[in-house]
Order: C-alpha cells, then structure tokens, then sequence
C-alpha cells in the first residue's frame, strides 16, 4: 500500500511542475451536427459518439447482456459498471483537479494561519511558485493535502468542496470543473443505466470530493462513489455526534488498490469496467477474468487540439502497460479524436 | 479501533461458555391468524406486527417522508435505512451465527490439519470442550477466526460460506440460519423498499460472510451490505487475478465504527436506523442528529418463550445505554412479545 501511495504521491508532485509552464488552452466547442446515418435508440443514446468499432463494440456488449434470449445474458443485479474518475469522466490536466482545489484552499485558508507565510510548503504556495512549494517531495505534498482534506467535520468539508465547485475555473479554458467532463461518457454512464446497469465511480480521487457533485454531474449517488480516503473519528462536538476528517491515510484507490476496494464496496466482480492509465489496468484485469461477456474499456487521450494528448510517457494518467495489455486482449481503446465527435457538454455560461 | 475489537472480541469469548450450556429450545410456531381490524396497505405491508405504537411509529414517519405535501417529505434519493443484523435482522443467540460457523469450519478443515489434534484451540474444539479451546481468549479467538476466513481467494470463502448456509442448522431450533431471521423485519425492509428506501445493513459482522444469503434472504444486494473486515491483496496465481483474504482486521463495524462506516460506504447519513444493542447505539445517535424527519428503532428481546429473553446484562447484544437514551429519546422500542404476531417465517422444511 506504502508504494502504491508513493507512486501516486510522485505523480502528482513530478506533474506540479506543469502547472506553471504553459498549459494547452483548446477546448471543445460544442457541436450541433445530427445524428450519424446509423439507426436505433442505441445511436440516439450515444450521439456524440461517431460511428467507429468504439460505439459499436459498447452497443453490441450491451445488447448482449440485456437480451434475455442471448447466451450472455445477464440479469439486471449483477450489471455492474465501474469507471475512473480522472482522465476517464472528467478531464485531468493540467494537474488533477482535486490538488488544483487543495492549492485553491491554501490560499482561502491563508488569512486563518499568518504563520503560513513562513512555513513551507504553503508559503511558497502564497507566493505562486509551485515549484518550490513542492521542493520538498511527498512530505510538501502531504501537509498540504492534510491542512487542505483534514481537522474538520465531513459536513464541513462537503460544504467547502461544494462552494468551490460552484465558483472555481479550470486554469486554461476557464470552465467550471463539473463541465470539464466528458460528453461521450456522460452519455455511456446513461445509456448504461437505461439498460438496467449499476453505475460506479472506482477513482483514485478523494471520495469525499467526488461525493459532492458525483449525483448532480453523473447521476451517481455517493453511496456509488469509491475512493480514496482518510481515516474519521465519531465523536460528540458540544453534545453534537459529528465525524471528524484525521490527517491519516486509509485507503488509496489505485493500481491494485482498484480491486480490493470494488470487493470491498461493492463486493460483487463488474462486467464492465472503464479507465484511462495504468492505474485503472488491475482494475480493468480483475473485472476481464469474471465469467461469462465482459467489457474493459480505455479512454485514450488523442486529441491535443480540443483536449489533451498523453499517453505512454506522461507523468498524469500514464497510459503504457494499459495500452499494451488493451491491445493484447482487444479491448476496446477509445480514441477520443477520431470516436468522439464532441469532448465536454455545452457550457452552462454565456 | 483496537479497544472496539477487543470488546467485541470479549463479548464472543465470554459467551462461548453459553454454547455448551443448556440453551432455550422455544421457537416460533408460524402464525396464520389474520391480520388486525386495521385498515390499509401499510397494515398489509407489516402482516406479522401487532396494531400498537411501534407499527404506528414506523407507519407514521413513512407516510410523512413520502407525501410530498408534508413538511417532512424526502427525497427518494436521500431515503437511506440502516439495519444491523445480528440481534436485529436475525438471531444472534446463543453466540453470533459467525461464530457457529467458524467453529464448523474448524471441524471441517481438521482433516486437512492433522497438527490441530495437538494445537490450541483446535484441539479443544475438535474435543467439543468449547471452555478450553477458549481460555487464551483473544489470542484463541482470533487463531479461530483467522483460520477459517483468511488465506483463502474471496471466491473460495464465498463458496465456502454458500455451502454452510444450506446445510448447517441453528443448534437449538434446527432451523436453517437463514429461516432465524424475524419475519416482522423482513415485512419492515419490503415495506421500506416499496415506499423508494434503499435499504442498507450495517453489521458488526463479517461483510464477505453476509454477502453470500442477504440478497436472497433480505433483499439487500452486496453493495448495500456494511460490515467488519479483512484486509485483501490483489494478486496472480498461475496468471488468474484473485483477491486473496488476509489474516489482518482492516475494520470494526461496530459502536463508533458504525457511523464511520456509514459515511465511507453510503455517504449519505441515513433517515432511519434499525439496532438491538449497544454497539447500534452510535449509528442511531449519528441518524438522529440529522436535520428533518428521522427514525430510530431499538428490537427488543423480550420473548423467552418464542425467541430469547435479554438486554442490560447479556454478554451477547447487550442493551443497556441504548435502552436508557431509546427511552429519554422517545426512540422507538419494539417489544417482540407484544409489538410481533410472529417471530420467524414459517419453515421451508416439511
């Protein structure tokens, strides 16, 4: 668990750097083109989706599961979908969205630690230079999540990460955060749920942060949501029961970390699993070996101009055995340039 | 955590001596007797319960949160119900049915284990002689559970636990363990379900030993099932992903484990809660701190004739605190021999 967490740790800390380089600043302009010539409820369920091998093979999978005469059928209970988080339903550059939130908090929670502007990392932090903020590695990277993520109650955590949600901009296109998702996939997490599945997140994101905008963005109710996570304590606050947020690691939701937290909050193997990075392969490997049809999908970032395009060599959502052992086991690797015909939604502004 | 798992461990092992005393053999007689002269769906919908003020109580907050134009309407989504199960949902004398299992298990794997005939606790259990195999105390309780719920692949412990449960038999009633489930609790889940709750348990019990009869026996899928755990590596055997069950507590799903538990897996707090015991006492506390229309209901044994006679000085399902704030509360407090028509569902067996 130590080195899954420090792997994750690193990823972030290497990847800070590119927060204060140049970011890519295309993003998606929502299209209003119709329908390909392809029929069926199943087109109309995934429009932005053109009409490659991608939407085909999803919409085959789920014909099959779904249709009571086929060999693989699969009753309704044990439809279960997974999806990451980060790269896969929302976008992740140019820093995962939950430390660009962690930074935002430093600076808003400024005013309350005066001793902060001379006390790394956040003094550096104060200062605009992320760099040096994080000079100190995985020690820096923890006291700022735990000062940002802990020594307060969940209900007011939620309330903070929900009051940033509604104010904060992503850095380079300036939407808000629950619109740097994904429109194809919003349209899968449905199309899905039409079709009797149960939708999860399985994400190496806070499951306290994706909680609060999970059920309004995705349709997923948190008790659907799986995370990382860090340890709580009940305890009564002037004869108040209330749970309070402890700067102590749980659970990471990662790499290996995937499966066992699916047993653990699921406890029942998905039939269809969906990711983005190497972090979402034993994942995507436990749901493959179940019996019976499965479906293991790969987001695969190829589209610089109206996202991003990373893959095998990239510090955020490495994407390199995942592609090898996607082509090995054909499974499905969504190229988001040439099999999405939109990117983010409409934007809500404006 | 450790001194929670020590006092649930101390309960198991106090109570073991139970085992080879004398244990009442009264049982419930299915009733047919018709339902009450009350009128309405929800009188139908809990057959098995007396028309007193515990029947009235649940009946009248569901109303409530489900008329929109109440003052207390929910929210399908926010209408989240906790069960505990042991004590609650089933029986839990004359020792957790967990327990019964394990000890069987023993007896079952001695054959693979020739060493146990000279090994403690085994021995000891494999004589019958449950005092001795007992009196190391925490060490022998977890030696025993650790023998029988770890180092095995979650699959093989599921198949494991199917095939207890439909062949063991309760040892005083002779039941199968999934007919000692109280027939008035089942009719309050369906009755629940009917009205939009998602019903969750929320058990000090193994949650991989839950898993495999609650959906069938309940109707609880295996994501809505909360309860203590092990801790789980993912790995390969001979190129097979497995999740391999360890011989570590990762989680103590009992007192003020249980809220805890709630907010990682639900992360919604609930608007009703169901409990029988102390350790229910937190998780009713932290459900009734919530803000609009709660519910919070304590099953008491009071039937010594068709089930068992208990509360402040059992060592198993002790209700002492919890009966003290029930009733400065004005929670609701079933009284099984008054409040239910029937205990159990009338046997599957001829």
């Amino acid at each position: 668990m130590k080195t899954v967490h420090q792997r994750l740790l690193c990823v972030a800390l290497i990847s800070a750097s590119t927060l204060v380089g140049a970011c890519r600043s295309q993003h998606a302009v929502p299209s209003t083109s119709s329908l390909s010539s392809s029929k069926g409820t199943d087109v109309a369920a995934l429009a932005s989706w053109n009409d490659t091998t991608s939407r085909r093979s999803i919409t085959s999978f789920v014909q099959r599961v779904t249709n009571p005469n086929s060999p693989d059928f699969v009753p309704p209970q044990e439809r279960i979908a997974v999806f990451d988080n980060d790269g896969t339903l929302w976008a992740e550059q140019p820093l995962y969205f939950q430390f660009l939130f962690a930074i935002d908090r430093v600076k808003a929670m400024a005013p309350q630690h005066p001793e902060w502007t001379q006390q790394e990392p956040f003094a550096s932090i104060l200062r605009g230079d992320m760099k040096a903020a994080l000079a100190d590695g995985e020690h820096a990277l923890l006291k700022i999540m735990f000062a940002t993520h802990a020594g307060m109650t969940t209900d007011e955590f939620e309330a903070t990460v929900k009051q940033w949600f509604a104010n904060a901009k992503h850095p380079t296109t300036g939407r808000p955060y629950t619109e740097m998702v994904y429109q194809p996939m919003l349209e899968v997490l449905a199309y899905l749920r039409t079709n009797g599945f149960k939708t999860f997140i399985v994400s190496g994101g806070g499951i306290e942060f994706m909680r609060p905008f999970a059920e309004a963005t995705y349709g997923i109710p948190p008790e659907q949501v799986v995370g990382s996570s860090g340890k709580q304590q009940f305890e009564f606050r002037n004869g108040v029961p209330v749970l309070i947020k402890s700067a102590e690691i749980d659970f990471i939701d990662d790499k290996e970390g995937k499966p066992v937290a699916i047993q653990k909050h699921i406890g029942r193997r998905p039939i269809a699993a969906f990711g983005n990075s190497d972090g979402d392969l034993a994942m995507l490997q436990w749901t493959a070996a179940g019996s019976g049809a499965r479906m293991c999908v790969f987001v695969h970032h190829t589209d610089a101009q109206r996202e991003w395009a990373y893959d095998r060599d990239s510090k955020i959502g490495r994407f390199d055995k995942g592609l090898d052992e996607a082509q090995s086991n054909r499974w499905v690797v969504v190229n988001m340039q040439s099999d999405w015909r939109d990117i983010f939604p409409p934007s809500s502004r404006p």
